[in-house]
């Protein structure tokens, strides 16, 4: 029979498993999406129906994963799902791990948009890369979670004079580049205050620290937080 | 700085690159499509929207890696794409070229699919699962199609059968399946012939050998074409 | 210049690094080293003169590698080496790792036959493959030495009984063999002591444990200690 | 019982498997040989006992792994053999593969040195490192032959001249290195020729060349052979 004679090319396919005992991050990245920001109108530095939408999408994943996703941290186009280090799902083979967890992410994002962007409709798909990651230790999962928050904050601050300068400041993009080269954090900080009243501080945890999703169980029914990242968050995880 | 002391986290990745001068497939799998077809009530034993859907979210990859992707081919659930022996996109990285091709026909999936099903909500996002094969050969990339082809066909003669017992023939799916147990190609043939007046050889290519896709310029606007998969087929490829 | 010209087939070369964090195994072992033991008639149950010479090959690659190796440990024809959580050396690749040591246990072996078998001439050079494997956790690598050495009581245990059947008992070794057939390890110890009057735990822990290499510096000059394995030994491993 | 309890560390092992249809090439080169070959005094510029002794090993490997292996070629202190595309030896374990040749390789060169080099003691053990590299076609394959016979070829033609004016032009090392300094392959012909009477293109095919080696049967006894590598000679290949 036909089947038979072809069906050696699956001889050719690989399957790598992830090393057992060991943390896997799954972690997700918007392709391109100054372009898709841009054509969608996001507001500047931060908007937040484009952030929730991605938490949206992200507990969309928590929930079809539960429980073997610990957490889900997210900040502006990239999200991280953290599974246990003793998930036996899909026998921890690799590219089935990845492939599930950014595909359903990435339809959840397209099937979400209508609620938190009824206004604007999509003009093209999106898409996102991703890649998964082993940490043997929860120190080394620590430092992955504080690598992506000091990431998270170093852009928005950023982001957050460079927007000020251009959308209060009057200046051009350009220019705002140049006032900011060579600025330190605290250079930062003073022209928000002194020029703009603004109290970096005083901005949203959710801009300023990024989202972190916990799959819990509270009496009967099951409910799902959302939470701003803290530095203890962590010690919640078993 | 915060940053650089976490950032040896990044040491932890792994990029692997595909062994160049070798076809490169990327092959998109539903996941639980059974389960989604129901829901959304899709014909039996196959439903021309939901077939031409996946071939418009195929065609967006396409568009998007052109001209890198060779073909298209797509079945059932399924779709495989094949690029260049000879390409360099994304330097090769086996997760790049996975994640971005998959990420982006998911999400054009969700985005296609009023244009295929106007009076169907979407009631929940689908997944996909992906793998990269590598074929070293145009001998072996012709026997990875001839492979999908020959399941294509295997499958919708057993489904359309199945069908014809259950919707015309009164049958609960059970029974169906008792009465097809053991029989082979010429026996399905020959029930569809003397009790349901079907001859399966004119039942719609789509259906019985899959679809293919070719990125192609003609005249001066670029148009796309869609084609049923013959065994002649392959040989354009370059 | 013609070499430029041929350099593209580097690019097929691939190089996987060790995931940091983890101890990194390095495990040898004898191929066909039943026809190597026969054509060098080596002493039956166990060879002392073969497995000091195994030891030998061992303290060569240990010395090699110091200070990266904390400790290695043989039985039989196989010997496991591990290295430390943090080494760095040739940037943790797998392959130098694995290919350097395993190929200086080997060319080892034959130089220091003369010394161990000074009468024996070897008829043709041994071989041995290798692999790596990665622990994450101090536990994970207390279980693979305890495996190991389970391995080694096992086999030792079925070989003294084997031997002393045969040797002293005058069996065949098809007789030997039916005789054992379903023992379990208290009907071994029980015919050793019946039937030969030897008590299995006086015989030399070297057998019965295998052997425990670790570097380390006493005093001024820097000594070799070979260690017969006891449960206790992993816990100097910092 | 104790092995089943401590046995789930296998489960940390990997195993890659070549993929099919590739030419498997594993090539082994010296660990600081430079140090090896001035503590052996090995002769300058080339040794022709140290070359042999190379083939030797090889020709142990090939003799051990026939009719797997198309060919050998070896110049200085490293070796490549080609195993055929077809091959299924040891399931195209990458591992299994390159360590079997490797270790063999390590310990027959060890075990054929006092036929070589008969009045010289080994001082201590060598060791060479390995790898594995997957080549798709026969033109590939072709390309890396011809990359390592024009390394063969560069660093003979260097090492031929510098050597001709230490030890014949009574410069010391660095002198001869800055002597050589931005010269081009015609500049080095011309001081060997005027300056010490050597017509480089009459040196030793074995030094300029390196050394092929096919497995062959003729006539009812195996014989092997050992020729010198000219461009035609990849054509036996099939």
């Amino acid at each position: 029979m036909a089947k038979s004679k072809f069906e050696y090319v699956r001889n050719f396919e690989e399957d790598d498993c992830c090393l057992p005992n060991c943390y896997i991050i799954i972690r997700i990245d918007g392709k391109n999406f100054h372009r898709f920001s841009d054509e969608h109108a996001f507001q500047k530095p931060n908007d937040e129906r484009a952030l929730m939408l991605m938490n949206a999408a992200a507990c969309t994943v928590i929930k079809d994963f539960k429980p073997e996703i610990l957490m889900g941290y997210g900040q502006s186009d990239e999200y991280s799902f953290v599974f246990k280090k003793s998930t036996s799902i899909y026998k921890r083979r690799k590219f089935k791990l990845l492939t599930n967890v950014l595909s359903l992410f990435s339809s959840a994002y397209v099937f979400h948009w209508k609620s938190h962007f009824p206004h604007t409709k999509m003009k093209y798909p999106p898409s996102f890369d991703g890649r998964v990651v082993l940490y043997p230790s929860l120190e080394n999962l620590r430092d992955y979670m504080s690598w992506r928050q000091a990431d998270c904050h170093i852009n928005n601050l950023y982001n957050t004079v460079f927007w000020a300068l251009v959308l209060k400041g009057g200046l051009v993009p350009r220019e705002a580049q140049e006032r900011l080269r060579g600025t330190v954090s605290s250079d930062k900080h003073e022209i928000l205050f002194s020029e703009f009243a603004i109290n970096y501080n005083n901005e949203p945890e959710l801009f300023r620290k990024g989202s972190v999703i916990y799959p819990q169980c509270s009496g009967g029914s099951e409910s799902w937080n959302l939470k701003v990242f803290g530095q203890a968050a962590l010690f919640v995880i078993s």
